[in-house]
């Protein structure tokens, strides 16, 4: 076989459909976020980000770099192993016991991502209780996919937040089977938000576990940062909790908490937990840094939420279609693969903006969207900017507007 | 089903059969490496760390920490997103070029750590060329073992480093399928090394490809820390080098190098690399400097074979039994799980010494061990201070001594 010519059509397959990724060669600048500097060839031009999922600026806050540059001084770069062999540093036990704390847990449990804690918790926990069966919502995250695809456990879809079909689905299961309910708090490419209290009683009524994924809502609501679970006040009815540390907290790394029993289990049975070099303590001490600050300010998440309406509100005026959801995210509805990255490719060269298309297969066809996320760090002239520079590319490409549209 | 106490009987298991992992929570000294310290419960004590995977202490070297800290300056903590959306730094671009010119490819591509990249890069070659084998030595790493799982490919487990068994196997097969040979160069907990030039003899006469894992290698082995392949002149021969940024680059991350087809395929269709947070920028620049340092100096590397020899020597003088591999790893042979343990947390206790227990099932029954791993940054006197404290504990447990023992 030319396993290189297999590789090749491959490839040609992907950029016939237009499913080629190219990936914006960027770098952003510390005290000066969302401004960045994009590389194209041997051409350097400035851009505004605004499709980051850093999204209350903490990994520019001075209190996180300070606490990275701290342990760097303090213990060095990496872990230098495994958490079971010479990697477990003082600063990975601090961060968890922090991250117990934040979602009023007895336990937590670091992993290098919030990909491999779902892949390996959720995967370790269906393999290994016996006869477990999954109830999935229908548009979990691809790292809990393949996690669930993984541990060869049986596997039931429910309808995307539908509260029924999850019901219709507990009811046909028999009563005493192992029973794991796994979804998500805020959806990322719509935005929308699971009714996470009304799934704890149908798990309570059936006797299932729910496994619960607020990577991203984890500093972002709640009054301490704790997510969707803490801002509706049902933190202790969810068994896991799931978040990560590479978006809101603005580092890099992912994490469960639980009961200590439920936790100690993934720790000594999970292969992607154990097989694996620990996080570096300067990591560590800067995720602990951000969760801490974010669990005693909400001036981040005041000024992110009038942002995000700041937009929402002058994207209604001029009759730009966006999902009206109730979270942070902004998906600006463009319905067209070509028009989507046309657009993408215009706000940067003509307009200084940095949002990623988003097309198919991460969303459905005739579903093509640039995902905004608007933050503390973007300035009201900011979103001015962006909004005139969507509404000439809007016209540009003659999208249908709203019919609420004031312009 | 009453889950928690699901949990607790499968840990009281563990604990029964004393495969129940206690993590020692460490702190190695930045300029003090390896030392480092310990602590348990209120108390904190001083200790040398003997099995650390920063084989070559890069983690506390200026160059490393000095990029690291300029990187946070620069562009901040995390990357804020994944490779296609917004996370793809200058700084990532950069250590992807440095990698591809350390194996003498045409590219390469970064993961989160080495677990991911076998597993990610593996399990998507596997599951997508079509009707694939895979020919996979017998004492392949957990992230091999779990990616080629999850590929649900056709796999084949050959002796190993059994060239015969392995060749019998490739007979076997169709000539005409599609078969990936999955191999390390150093294996962990053995410290032996793979023909890898026979490997490409028989991958060339069969029509397969080639998957070489340097995990415990790279930095370590070669002119320029190319890893064994380099060393033996063979990197060209071998199609796919993954390697980590965790180990003697000091850091954290994983890696695969090949041609160009090869990493654009892996980077457009896994999963675990697609969904993921980039690494942080800082994290690249520090892995990069570390790399650049150990492709123009041999000094760390040429240390550390030094503190090699001079344990293993006198390991031989006193008849303690050991490995004699041709590695930097030294497997100090204990034949049994209550003494290992005993012996490790004496070590820890009386002498100021961690060296983690190796039990089953990381090795199996009968074959436990102390994994030592010297480094440049261990002196003559740390190298006589463990050989007496062992010395110490062989007596102690009444362990067998090998016959030439001069003591």
């Amino acid at each position: 076989m030319d396993y290189d010519s297999f590789f090749k059509g491959a490839l040609d397959d992907l950029r016939a459909q237009g499913n080629y990724r190219h990936f914006a060669d960027l770098e952003r600048h510390t005290g000066n976020f969302p401004q960045a500097t994009h590389r194209s060839g041997t051409e350097e031009r400035p851009v505004t980000i605004w499709c980051s999922n850093d999204y209350l600026g903490m990994g520019q806050h001075p209190k996180v770099l300070e606490a990275m540059h701290e342990a760097l001084d303090r213990c060095g770069a990496g872990a230098g192993g495994t958490r079971n062999i010479s990697g477990t540093t003082h600063d990975h036990v601090l961060l968890e016991a922090e991250l117990a704390d934040l979602h009023g847990k007895e336990a937590a449990l670091l992993f290098t991502s919030g990909y491999v804690s779902n892949w390996a918790a959720l995967g370790t926990l269906a393999a290994k209780i016996p006869d477990c069966v999954i109830l999935s919502d229908a548009l979990n995250h691809a790292s809990m996919i393949e996690g669930m695809r993984h541990s060869r456990a049986q596997r039931v879809i429910w309808k995307h937040n539908d509260l029924a079909d999850l019901e219709a689905h507990l009811q046909a299961l028999p009563a005493g089977q192992p029973k794991i309910i796994a979804f998500e708090s805020v959806y990322s490419m719509d935005g929308d938000i699971a009714p996470i209290a009304e799934i704890c009683d149908l798990a309570e009524k059936y006797g299932a576990i729910t496994y619960l994924d607020e990577v991203h809502a984890v500093g972002m609501y709640g009054p301490r940062g704790g997510g969707v679970a803490e801002r509706d006040g049902v933190m202790d009815r969810v068994d896991i909790i799931q978040g990560t540390l590479g978006k809101a907290f603005g580092v890099v790394g992912g994490y469960i908490t639980g009961s200590a029993e439920m936790v100690d289990f993934v720790r000594s049975f999970a292969s992607g937990f154990i097989f694996t070099t620990a996080l570096p303590p300067s990591v560590a001490a800067g995720a602990a840094a951000s969760i801490k600050h974010l669990k005693q300010s909400s001036t981040e998440r005041a000024l992110q939420q009038q942002r995000v309406a700041e937009l929402r509100a002058q994207l209604d005026q001029i009759g730009i279609p966006h999902i009206p959801n109730p979270s942070h995210i902004i998906p600006v509805m463009v319905g067209d693969p070509v028009k989507c990255k046309f657009i993408s490719d215009q706000l940067m060269k003509t307009h200084g903006v940095y949002i990623q298309p988003i097309n198919y297969p991460t969303v459905p066809k005739g579903t093509e969207r640039l995902r905004i996320t608007p933050s503390p760090v973007h300035s009201a002239k900011d979103v001015e900017h962006l909004v005139k520079a969507l509404a000439d590319l809007w016209s540009q490409c003659q999208l249908a507007r709203m019919p609420q549209a004031a312009e």
